[in-house]
C-alpha cells in the first residue's frame, strides 16, 4: 500500500560527492551520505528519505554513483529498481538532476519534480513538509521554487538568495531577484542586517518540462544529449554505449545552467522556511550540531568508550577503542581502521586540502 | 668469550614499574623499559643492558616482575638465567636491590655492585662509562657513590644531591651531604643557580656488603627477611613458600632504607656526570628527546604513515595506519590496538591520574 502522498510530485534525491571535508570518514567508496553524522541511528540518506516520503510516498528517485548501487540499495528498501539512477561516473548537478527530470517528464508528462540533496539535516519535519508542499503548489504555477533559510549568522559558507515582493495567491512565496554566490565575511553581514537575503539550501521544487526548458535554451547541446539518454537508459538503464554518451556530458553545477538564468527571467520563486537546516560540511558543523550548541561539549559518534577530562569538540569513532582526551579543546578526532585523524574545530576546512594532497600524491588506497 | 670488565663488579638492572604516565604505550603487560621510546632499534632495557656491558660484561642482573620473565629473556640474549631475580609481586626497591645485593654478596663476597634504573636514557656512553669506573673506584674505599647529574634547568621533577669538598685521591669524585626530595619550583630556582645541587639520576654504586649493613641498621627485620630470602632463591628461584614471605616484604625505597641514612653517616659519595642524561617519565620528554630541542617539531615512534600540516608534539603509532594532523601544537597522539590516547605536551603529566581512575574503576583489561 502506498502512502498517501501530494498527486503527480516526484522527489529526486542526488546523492553524489564524497564530502572531503569529512575524511577519514567519507571515503570514494562511502562518501558522507551513507553515514550517520547526527546519531540519529540512521544515514543521512535514510534521514532524507523519510522527510520525502509523506510528501512523494515512493515516488522518490535517487541519482549516485555506479559504486554505491548496492549500499543505497541496501539502506533504503523501499526504493524502487526504476527510481534508481546509477551514473557511471560523476558528470556534476545539471547532468544528474537533468537526466532524472528527463526520465521523469518522460514516465509522466507534466510532473512537478523536487531536488534535495542527500547529505542535508533538517529536524524539523513538519516545517520542511509545509515548506515543500507550498512549493509545489508555487512550481504548478510555471515556476522553479526554491526553499529559502532564514540565516542564523553572517555565513560565508553557503551561497544566498536574493528575495523580492511576494507572489500573490500563496502563504509566503516571494520573486526571487537573483542568486548569490558564498559571499566575503563583509557582504554576509550585510546580507544578515536585511531581511531579503536566505540561505539557498539546495533544494528546487519545478516542472520537470520547465527545467529541461530553461536547459535546452543555456545549454542547447547538453540538453539535448541529456534528453537522448533519457530515453536510452530508461528501461534498463546504461548499456556501455551510453555510459560513453553520459561520460562524454558536459560538468556543469545546475545552479549556472538553470537557476540563475532563469531568475533572470523572473521565472524564481522562494518559499522561505521556517525550519533548522545543517548542510554538515565538515567535522567542525557535526560537532556544533550534536552538542546542540552547548560550547565546552565533546560529541561523540559511533561505538567508542571515551574517557574526557577538560576536553570538548568532536570525536569520531568506526570502532571500540578506548579513546581517552585530556585538556584538548575544540578537538577533531576521527578514527577509522586505516585512517587516524586530529585537528581542531577551526582548522576543519583544512581537511579537503589534505585530502587533495593525498589525492595528487596517489595516496588513493585512503580516499 | 667474556668482554674485557671491571674486576669485581657486578651490574644490577632493577625493572619494576609500568609508566603509568605512558600510557597506553606502557601497559602492565608491557611497561615502559620493554619499548623503544628514543626510536634507537631497540629497547630501553635492551639500551640499558649495553651501556653496562662494557663495564659488567654478562654480569648483570635484572630484577623484574614474575609477568616479564619471557619478553626480558627474549630481549636479553646474553642475560644468565641466574642473573634474572622474577620477583612474585611488586615490594618496592629496598626488595628489590637488596635481595640482588645479597645474592651477589653470597655468590661473590666483597662484589661491588652498580643499580641502573632499566629506562633511563643517556646517549653519551663514554662519559657514562668513565664515571661509573670511577665510581666503582671510589666505591671501594667503602662508600655508596652516586652519579650526579648538573642541571640543564631548574627542574622540579627530579631529587637532588648537595655535595661538598672533594675527596681526595680521586678525579672528581665529591662528598654527599644530604639527599634532597623533589623540590618546588622557588627551591629548584635556587639549586639550579648553585653549583653544589646535581639532580639524583638513581644510580648509585657500592660494595653489596656495606648496602647490606646499612639496611641491617635501618631495616633490620626487612634486612633479615632479604637474607633468608636470598639464601632461599640463590639455586631456583622462588618457590612457594618463599614467594609467600616475599609479598610480606614492607615496601620502601631504598633512598629511605639505604641512601639517605648513609648520607647522614658520611658514607655517600657523588660522582658528577658529564653526559646527558633523560628520564622519560612521559611523553613531553620523550618529545623533547625526539626533537633534540627542536621547536615546533613533530616527533614520530612507530611505523604510521604522517601527515602532518603546521602540527607539533609527538605521535606514537603501535600500528602503520595513515595519520593525519592538522594545525595541532604541542600535541601527544598515542595510537594502540586496544586505547587512543589525545592530550597536549601541557597535559602530559595527568596521565597517570586517568590511568588511576581507570584501575578505581576497573577496566583492568586497558591498563
Amino acid at each position: 500500500m502506498q502512502m498517501a502522498k501530494v498527486s503527480n510530485f516526484h522527489a529526486i534525491i542526488p546523492a553524489g560527492g564524497i564530502g572531503s571535508r569529512l575524511w577519514p570518514l567519507s571515503r570514494a567508496s562511502a562518501p558522507k551520505f551513507l553515514h550517520d553524522l547526527t546519531g540519529s541511528g540512521q544515514t543521512l540518506l535514510q534521514d532524507t528519505w523519510d522527510r520525502l516520503s509523506p510528501l512523494a510516498g515512493e515516488d522518490v528517485m535517487v541519482v549516485t554513483g555506479a559504486d554505491h548501487a548496492s549500499a543505497v540499495a541496501d539502506q533504503l528498501e523501499q526504493l524502487r529498481p526504476e527510481n534508481l539512477i546509477l551514473e557511471p561516473s560523476p558528470r556534476d548537478s545539471t547532468a544528474a538532476i537533468g537526466l532524472a527530470a528527463a526520465v521523469l517528464e518522460h514516465r509522466n508528462p507534466g510532473v512537478i519534480i523536487g531536488s534535495f540533496a542527500a547529505d542535508h539535516v533538517i529536524h524539523e519535519t513538519q516545517g520542511f513538509e509545509v515548506a515543500v508542499m507550498e512549493a509545489i503548489e508555487v512550481a504548478r504555477s510555471g515556476r522553479i521554487v526554491t526553499i529559502g533559510v532564514s540565516p542564523t549568522e553572517a555565513s560565508t559558507a553557503f551561497g544566498y538568495i536574493r528575495t523580492a515582493k511576494p507572489i500573490s495567491g500563496f502563504d509566503s512565496a516571494l520573486d526571487v531577484v537573483e542568486f548569490v554566490e558564498k559571499p566575503s565575511i563583509a557582504k554576509a553581514k550585510k546580507y544578515f542586517s536585511k531581511k531579503d537575503y536566505l540561505w539557498n539550501a539546495g533544494m528546487f521544487i519545478a516542472p520537470a518540462k520547465l527545467i529541461l526548458e530553461v536547459l535546452a535554451e543555456t545549454e542547447p547541446a547538453l540538453a539535448s544529449e541529456i534528453q537522448d539518454l533519457a530515453q536510452q537508459i530508461a528501461k534498463n538503464g546504461f548499456d556501455k554505449a551510453s555510459a560513453q554518451r553520459w561520460n562524454g556530458l558536459k560538468k556543469i553545477a545546475i545552479d549556472y545552467s538553470v537557476a540563475e538564468p532563469a531568475a533572470k527571467k523572473d521565472l524564481v520563486a522562494c518559499v522561505p522556511a521556517s525550519f533548522e537546516w545543517h548542510d554538515v560540511g565538515d567535522f567542525a558543523s557535526i560537532a556544533e550540531l550534536q552538542s546542540q550548541g552547548k560550547s565546552g561539549n565533546l560529541a561523540v559518534l559511533g561505538q567508542a568508550k571515551v574517557l574526557s577530562d577538560s576536553s570538548s569538540g568532536i570525536l569520531v569513532s568506526e570502532n571500540d577503542k578506548l579513546v581517552a582526551l585530556i585538556g584538548v579543546e575544540d578537538i577533531i578526532v576521527v578514527d577509522t581502521p586505516d585512517a587516524l585523524l586530529v585537528t581542531t574545530k577551526q582548522h576543519a576546512q583544512k581537511v579537503k586540502g589534505l585530502v587533495d594532497s593525498l589525492r595528487a600524491t596517489g595516496r588513493d588506497e585512503v580516499l
